[in-house]
């Protein structure tokens, strides 16, 4: 086995034949799963969007940062839609996805690395989970203070989560249990995606309850504005400025 | 991570919510893959198998030994067809579906500790690459002396493999060098199956050419009657007793 852009080679793999792949995500407890919705779902077209993303779209405005843009989905239905959209992703195989559909500016980049070469953007949208960007509580506050300081004014964020206590998964709940015991939050999970023979490195990825993310954001300028949901454990948080 | 029965963890979840559950098999190397057919596969109806195994089935009679039986399917054709049929399989898991799903008998058994006291069988099937079941060429030549033993005058075996070398993808072609290197066979893949939390415990698996099983079956009593093959790289060989 390798360590690779294994995300990206999956998303190159799914441009060329999307029904032949499946996505497979590596937890370091060992629990492994394999996702019919990836990478098929990272190419889907706005009206197959969770309703909760197709709801959650009318709170965006004017220049757009489309944060771990994966194929692009998010950035070219913006684009589309007349907006400005710079894409972001830290896989290589991501960005050349993104730019083989057609998006005019996505660049190899990690939300931790953003700054203002990039402008000044309205919206943040972190679909997919993405909010799990913000990877630890430590971490998840420094990226909010750099997105505070590269966003206007009445700018919004638009982060989809996972809440990772809408289980009653004895595998799940006890990694939660094993999270907070050495230290982390308990939905702070560490996975990587396996391809083929490549492994991605281990990412932090956060998943945090409404009371976590609100905690998460004090301090920051950030306030939690609205809460999406729907029939599933998975919400978007509206975040706008103006927080303690 | 967990060492157990994760394929029959994969076949229980699959007989309750069979839409949820993807294979998802490790080789040795770090490959990965996620499969769509199984476990769906494995549930699946006569009418839905492939067709080089609907054709082989008129070449099965008499008493049936159906090995790896996984969820039952060929098990349970048979069985409505009027044969007095024989399940083993060495996972529990797949042993508890087989008999939920009507198999009369089915028994946790190993290939290779079959013996006289299952009685004699006309017809051996090791459908769905089973014959890859004969895990290496020792031990190959010695559960088919076994088989040998335990059937009738007439009996056949019905085996399904996938020939190795029918690809070009750089990545099996290194492993099956790696595996020469180290004095297996080519196609002589070592996996297991992981399931949640589980691994199976790692497995040979042995897929064959149809060279490499002619020089197999030499000496062993048996012979290779009959190739049916279709547009894959699958094949089902019917192999007679009356060899060197």
């Amino acid at each position: 086995m390798k360590t690779g852009d294994g995300y990206g080679d999956l998303l190159l793999a799914a441009l060329d034949t999307p029904d032949e792949v499946l996505e497979i995500v590596e937890r370091d407890d060992g629990f492994i799963m394999a996702s019919r919705w990836g990478p098929k779902g990272y190419y889907s077209p706005y009206r197959m969007w969770p309703s909760r993303e197709r709801r959650a779209f009318r709170f965006a405005r004017g220049r757009v940062l489309d944060v771990g843009a994966g194929a692009g989905r998010v950035a070219l239905h913006f684009q589309e839609k007349g907006h400005d959209v710079v894409a972001i992703d830290a896989s290589a195989g991501a960005v050349e996805v993104c730019r083989r559909r057609g998006a005019r500016d996505a660049r190899l980049c990690r939300i931790e690395e953003v700054d203002a070469s990039l402008g000044v953007f309205d919206t943040v949208v972190m679909y997919g989970n993405n909010l799990g960007l913000l990877s630890s509580r430590t971490k998840g506050g420094r990226i909010l203070r750099r997105l505070y300081r590269i966003t206007s004014e009445r700018a919004r964020i638009l982060g989809e989560c996972l809440d990772p206590y809408s289980t009653d998964d004895p595998i799940h709940l006890t990694y939660h249990e094993h999270n907070r015991k050495r230290g982390r939050m308990g939905g702070q999970i560490r996975i990587r995606i396996r391809f083929r023979d490549i492994a991605t490195p281990w990412l932090d990825y956060l998943f945090l309850s409404e009371d976590e993310l609100r905690e998460l954001l004090a301090g920051t300028g950030w306030r939690l504005a609205r809460m999406i949901r729907d029939d599933t454990p998975i919400y978007i948080a509206v975040i706008e400025k103006g927080g303690a």
